[in-house]
C-alpha cells in the first residue's frame, strides 16, 4: 500500500529564520504598511530594507504592493527595478545584481517541499539574479536557480533550472528561444 | 453571419449562492478584514469558517491574504495548509482532504462560462482535493476536477482534468511528468 | 565582450503619461480607495472612470480589487465584465469592445522593454479586445495585441500575438485549440 503524507509530523526546527521573533514581527508590520501597500517612496523603502539588514545599492526603485519575506536574507545591487506586486519569498538568500529588472507580478520562490517524504520536509534554496537580468511580468523563479548575466525570463514563464547568460527563455518549464544581443 | 454574445441577456437566476444576502454581506466583511488581509491567527480563521458553515478539521493553517468566496460550500480536513494569497473561488463545492497543501498564490476556480451560448451562461463545478494532494504555487485547478490522492500539481500549472493519484503533473494543460513515491 | 544594460541611463522623457501630475495623483488615490479595494459599487466605478477621461458604456460591471493605470487611455463598450483582481496596466491605449468578459486575475500589459538596448528603453503598445472576447482567469495579453471578435484566451495563457476571431487559444504562447461556435 502506498505511503501517505502526515503534515502534523512536519518538523521545521532545522529552518533558520535568521532573526529573532520580535524583529520578524516588526518587519511584518513594516512590510504590510510600506511595501505591500500603495506607498511609493523609493527612499523610504531602501531605508527600511537596510534597517532590517538588507544590502541595498543606490538607485533601487521598488514599486507599490511588493511583498518581501526576510530583508536580512536579501542583497540588491545598484540601479535595480522591482515592479508592482513583485513577491520576494526569500526563505533563503536572494542576491540581485546591478541593473536587474523584475517586472510586475513576478515571484522569486525560495521554498519547496520534499514530495517523497511523509513529513513533507521544507527545502529552501537561494536565488541569484546576475547583472542585467530581466525577469518578465508574472514569471516565477524557483529555489537554487541562478539566472546568468543578462538572461531574460519572458512573461509568465517558470525558471526551475539555471538560465544561461545572454539567453532569452520562455515557457513552463522555461526553454531558450533566442540570444540576447545588446547593441 | 456568426452569432454574437450578448452579456445583457445573461441570466443567473438558476445559480444558488447557498446563503441569504445578509449572510453573504457579513462573510464578505469577515473575508476582507480577517482572511484577505495581513491577519495571521489560524484559530480565528477556523472559528470564522465554521461560524459561516464550513466543515473545518483540526490543525488547519491558513496564511494571510487568502480569499474565500463561500465558506458554506467548503470542507477542509485535518492538517491542511493554505498558503499566502491562495484564492478559493468556490461558487461550487470545494472539498479538501486531510494533509493537503495548497501553496502560495494558487487558485481553485469553480466557475466557467458557456462559450457556445449567446447568454454566456455560468457553469460551475465542484473541486475535490483528495488526501495528501499538493497544489503548487500560482497553480490553477478548474471546475469539475478531482486531484487524486497524493497527486502533485507543479508551480504555475493548470489542472483542467482529473489528476491521477500519486502522479506529478506540470504545464498548461498539466501533463504527468513522473510518479510520486513516498518513502 | 558582450555589452551590458545600464538602467541608470534609462530615459523615459519620450513617454506621454497623458495627464498632468496632479490628475495622476488624484487617480492613484481613487484607484487605491475604490478600485483596488473591497468596494463593489459598479455605478461609482463607471462614474470615476468617466470623470478621469475614460469612455465607458452602459452595463459595465467592475468587480473588487481591480487595478487600472490610466483611465484617460481606456475605452470600454457596453455590457462589459471586468473580474476580481483584473489588472489593466494601460501605459498605452486599451480599447474594450461590447460584451467582453475579462475574468479574474487577468493582466492587460501595455509595456515592454527593449532587451537589445543598453538603456532598456520602454516600449508601449495598445491592446484591443474586440466585441465578445473572453479573456480567461489569470491570463495575460501583451502590447500591440488585438484579440479578434469573440476570440477566447483560456485560463493562464499568454497572448503575445493577435488572436483570430471566433477561435479559442491556450498556452504560453497561446495556440489555437478550436473554433468558437455560438449557437
Amino acid at each position: 500500500m502506498s505511503k501517505t503524507t502526515q503534515l502534523d509530523t512536519f518538523n521545521n526546527s532545522h529552518f533558520k529564520t535568521g532573526a529573532p521573533v520580535l524583529k520578524r514581527v516588526f518587519w511584518y508590520i513594516v512590510n504590510t504598511l510600506f511595501f505591500n501597500s500603495f506607498i511609493h517612496s523609493y527612499a523610504l523603502k531602501s531605508f527600511f530594507l537596510r534597517l532590517f539588514g538588507a544590502k541595498v545599492g543606490k538607485g533601487v526603485l521598488i514599486k507599490p504592493h511588493v511583498n518581501i519575506k526576510y530583508p536580512w536574507k536579501l542583497e540588491i545591487g545598484n540601479h535595480v527595478w522591482i515592479g508592482e506586486e513583485v513577491w520576494i519569498d526569500n526563505l533563503d538568500y536572494v542576491k540581485i545584481g546591478d541593473n536587474v529588472c523584475i517586472s510586475q507580478g513576478a515571484l522569486l520562490l525560495c521554498g519547496n517541499h520534499s514530495f517523497t517524504s511523509p513529513q513533507f520536509d521544507l527545502m529552501t534554496g537561494p536565488i541569484v539574479l546576475e547583472e542585467g537580468v530581466w525577469i518578465g511580468a508574472k514569471s516565477l523563479v524557483g529555489p537554487n536557480v541562478t539566472c546568468g548575466s543578462h538572461s531574460v525570463l519572458s512573461v509568465m514563464s517558470v525558471a526551475s533550472k539555471n538560465l544561461e547568460p545572454y539567453k532569452i527563455y520562455r515557457g513552463n518549464p522555461a526553454q531558450v528561444v533566442k540570444d540576447r544581443i545588446i547593441k
